[in-house]
């Protein structure tokens, strides 16, 4: 009787502290349909995480890379930021008249659609200087979590968080399950990103990279800040993510997901590493769940998120997977029923 | 019987997984005399790692800052990341004449004392800069670690890496145990430091913080790679420690150590943090041992690793910790018996 008792106490024990692997058993990624694609990101977890595979990954080198707008969430019909960066221009124009009168501002706080569609990209990059100059990281964190909490997508009538990817947050944590650090590698602001990152995503600041502003310190009654310029630092977009992947993380990803030509040199740099790695760039041609555009959509060339046919032609001929989100995606968002 | 056995069976597995507590009966700062300076450290650590304290900090807050050069290695007479540059550009200018003609790497050629001694930071700074010019930062890195393994310390005739102080070892290992992550945040290069942190100081690339030189991604031969230049992104030194800390890490520490003017602005953002916070400066007070340098030193205002006096009243005036390597260091080196 004794015995039997101890011997149940070690079999609990022994099953309490084996308990993790019971999750196994069920499927990691529900929301990816079977196949080549959704096999692949599996293919990469075992073969880096087995310690008798060739390919096997020591935990700290575990990385693993993802671009945000197209990527993780809608970038369509134009970047978050940007839609934030016009609200807070016009914010600030209201009650500053004097700058209300400058372009691009005026034009921007005009509201006139067709006069913003003209608006060029050095216009849209002044507003989102515009959008933080001045202001401490922490008031700067406020003003975007306000504004999240408020803001709707034009389409889908919701706040932008509700808006990434299901497959894409469950690859996250499926990678991160399996021991490797997720990276978000965006050309978004890095300070923008981590106003929300940690709370939807579960990327603590140290791995959020994104275009880094000049941030200065500065004090302030006596009391040191960070305070936010309108000068740029790096901007983390084309051959710009590799070098800030280095920077923030020494380290070059097992994986990367991306799905413009501005992550064409994080995937490359990704393939061109030794051993088991994997590159993988999001398709837009769901114009029914999602948008349509790059070169098998129904938008070619779209301005934002541009992914060209070169880029397709480079993906398919380098080993990189091109997730289609019609036919790998069993659901898109998290709020489909 | 039985019972016996399967009771020694769960007695020893309970003891295997409870191993680890067994560690904090020893002195985890051995290198440390008893006194304030010590005792803060080991306060700060049992502050924020008891849940059941009023300034408890969750794991993933837990970060720990430490300035490199006269904080965890020697800095007299010259940074070692300067004294490899110089013998880099020695290098260089043999195998280029017309380098060697130009200022001020004819000068650093000469091997003149007298006439180097008149070399401006400027003039300095060109030679690290030219030290990694066009390198791979892998091919760099095999320079640096093959210049450690021969190069020696003119007073110790000791290869640099010998020259990190234990107790301070101590205090990042004792920190990691408590769940901090340990970062070096350093003026030297960052690639520099990345050639030997992780070897030496279990210091991983991703927390490893330092100036930042321009990188280029390049392909060479269809090959990715990424190519050093000679242009700086972001100087970490005096208030860009902060701002670099803000853009590798996005979190305060709760512990940064320092030794000169150029980490004064870190130890202020580190303490004007809530909760707990610890900010301690080395003070190189042992010309017997180590060197003399600093308001209390042989050698006031030094020009490498300067401690002004306004400095010394800050810390006094602050609530930081002055560590006296003379007073709080049992042993300043490893190597000592």
């Amino acid at each position: 009787m004794h015995r039997r008792r101890l011997s149940f106490v070690l079999l609990l024990w022994m099953l309490v502290t084996l308990g993790g692997c019971a999750t196994l058993v069920a499927d990691p990624l529900p929301s990816w349909n079977e196949g080549a694609t959704k096999q692949a990101i599996v293919a990469l977890v075992r073969a880096t995480t087995d310690s008798t595979s060739k390919d096997y990954v020591p935990p700290e080198q575990r990385v693993a890379t993802f671009d945000m707008d197209g990527t993780l969430w809608v970038e369509h019909p134009m970047y978050t930021q940007v839609v934030f960066a016009i609200d807070r221009v016009r914010e600030i124009a209201r009650a500053n008249p004097a700058l209300a009168n400058q372009e691009p501002y005026k034009t921007i706080a005009s509201g006139d659609r067709a006069a913003m569609a003209k608006l060029t990209e050095e216009d849209l990059f002044k507003a989102v200087a515009l959008s933080g100059n001045g202001l401490s990281v922490d008031a700067y964190f406020d003003i975007v979590r306000q504004w999240l909490r408020t803001a709707r997508h034009p389409r889908y009538n919701r706040p932008y968080t509700d808006l990434f990817y299901a497959p894409m947050i469950e690859a996250m944590k499926y990678l991160r399950g399996a021991g490797y650090k997720t990276y978000i590698v965006t050309g978004s602001g890095q300070e923008f990103v981590r106003a929300f990152a940690p709370g939807t995503l579960g990327v603590p600041p140290e791995q959020t990279i994104g275009t880094m502003l000049k941030i200065d310190y500065e004090m302030i009654e006596g009391k040191p800040a960070l305070i936010q310029k309108a000068g740029i630092v790096l901007v983390d977009d084309k051959g710009g993510k590799p070098v800030a992947i280095n920077m923030i993380i020494g380290r070059r990803p097992h994986a990367a997901f991306g799905n413009s030509n501005g992550d064409q040199q994080m995937l490359e740099w990704t393939k061109g590493g030794a051993g088991a790695r994997l590159a993988m760039i999001v398709l837009h041609d769901d114009a029914v769940r999602e948008y349509a555009y790059g070169p098998a959509g129904g938008q070619p060339d779209s301005s934002i998120g541009t992914f060209s046919q070169a880029l397709y032609d480079e993906a398919k001929s380098s080993g990189w997977f091109v997730i289609s989100m019609k036919n790998d995606w069993k659901r898109i968002f998290a709020f489909e029923p």
